[in-house]
């Protein structure tokens, strides 16, 4: 079988860069874009609705599904946008070498034994600087506001993963490799991945 | 600064011949019995009584202490050897490039910014395994009861880091990069440490 990675990551802590750059070095497909595209071909959804909603707290479409009785059960676009995802992930995994950022493909694909990376910043000041450098703008809410944002995009992140996959998400014994990026840089991280995925 | 290296790890992930092997590729010093010689000159301590006291569960000791009035204060063997250490490990740090395993090394040089690992297994058949390949003999206790002996010493080294320094034991946020040596072996952790400490 050839060799799929896939990469959780801290909201803010670089994983995506460090996803694609690291796509580009290994010659692997990287799915981000394409993924939502073929999702939005087989649900009839929206790309813009996808990106929104397939990596948001679900759990509230889900609490309402629950209270209704199962003879009026009738699938939500939310879940259908689920249960799409997950065949699109499992679909181009088998196309070849490739990334996938987040989408919990890291459960979706333990089949294939992929290597699961989880990229983090154990630093909170160089979490918002890259805020900061990507939309110079939100300097003016102020680091109090930013460093609120962020946590709470971890927690819907977790809370989605957990929702999905019954795991804590960023649990270390999740993953295979561990990367904080506020000690290596983007680079140096793309870097050590490689070299982990070589010759395993 | 000269590079240092702090190694934390789970019981029998083989994070000590990671450290070991990756002390012979660097050539840089690997602190373990030497530690424990330097701690036993200066506190007149046996080096078997610091090998058992130096990461085991010492709260107990502290307990004792806590006890006591102050007027009676006198420091226990337990607390004098804990001092001894932390001033050890300071001091050898400063010698040259170095590797510390265990022994909250990674919080007691934090100002020294050292390159923080862990090293882990995420599949505890692969931890009973490296005890049976050790200690073939305990082949005999079955599985679940070497399963029980490893929970039970990652609780101990838990309790010592957290009492120590007041942070959670094998919390990645507290790394900077995480390794699970049951999806890499040991000589690939150790090329993928070598790797993420050079050139940078």
């Amino acid at each position: 079988m050839h060799k799929i990675i896939t990469i959780g990551r801290h909201f803010s802590s670089g994983g995506r860069e460090v996803g694609k750059k690291l796509a580009d070095v290994l010659g692997y497909a990287y799915y981000d874009k394409e993924l939502l595209n073929l999702v939005a071909s087989e649900t009839g959804l929206a790309v813009d609705y996808i990106e929104k909603y397939s990596e948001s707290d679900i759990t509230r479409s889900y609490a309402y599904m629950y209270g209704r009785s199962f003879a009026s059960y009738k699938q939500t676009p939310v879940e259908k946008l689920q249960i799409a995802q997950n065949n699109a992930i499992k679909e181009l995994a088998q196309k070849g070498p490739c990334i996938f950022v987040g989408r919990c493909a890291d459960y979706v694909l333990h089949e294939e034994n992929p290597l699961k990376v989880f990229v983090y910043s154990s630093n909170m000041k160089s979490r918002i600087q890259r805020c900061f450098d990507k939309v110079p703008e939100d300097k003016a809410k102020g680091e109090a506001k930013i460093k609120k944002q962020i946590l709470e995009i971890d927690k819907q992140r977790a809370r989605y993963y957990e929702f999905i996959t019954c795991q804590k998400w960023a649990n270390y014994e999740n993953y295979n490799l561990c990367i904080d990026t506020s000690f290596f840089n983007v680079d140096k991280a793309v870097e050590i991945i490689k070299n982990a995925v070589e010759n395993t």
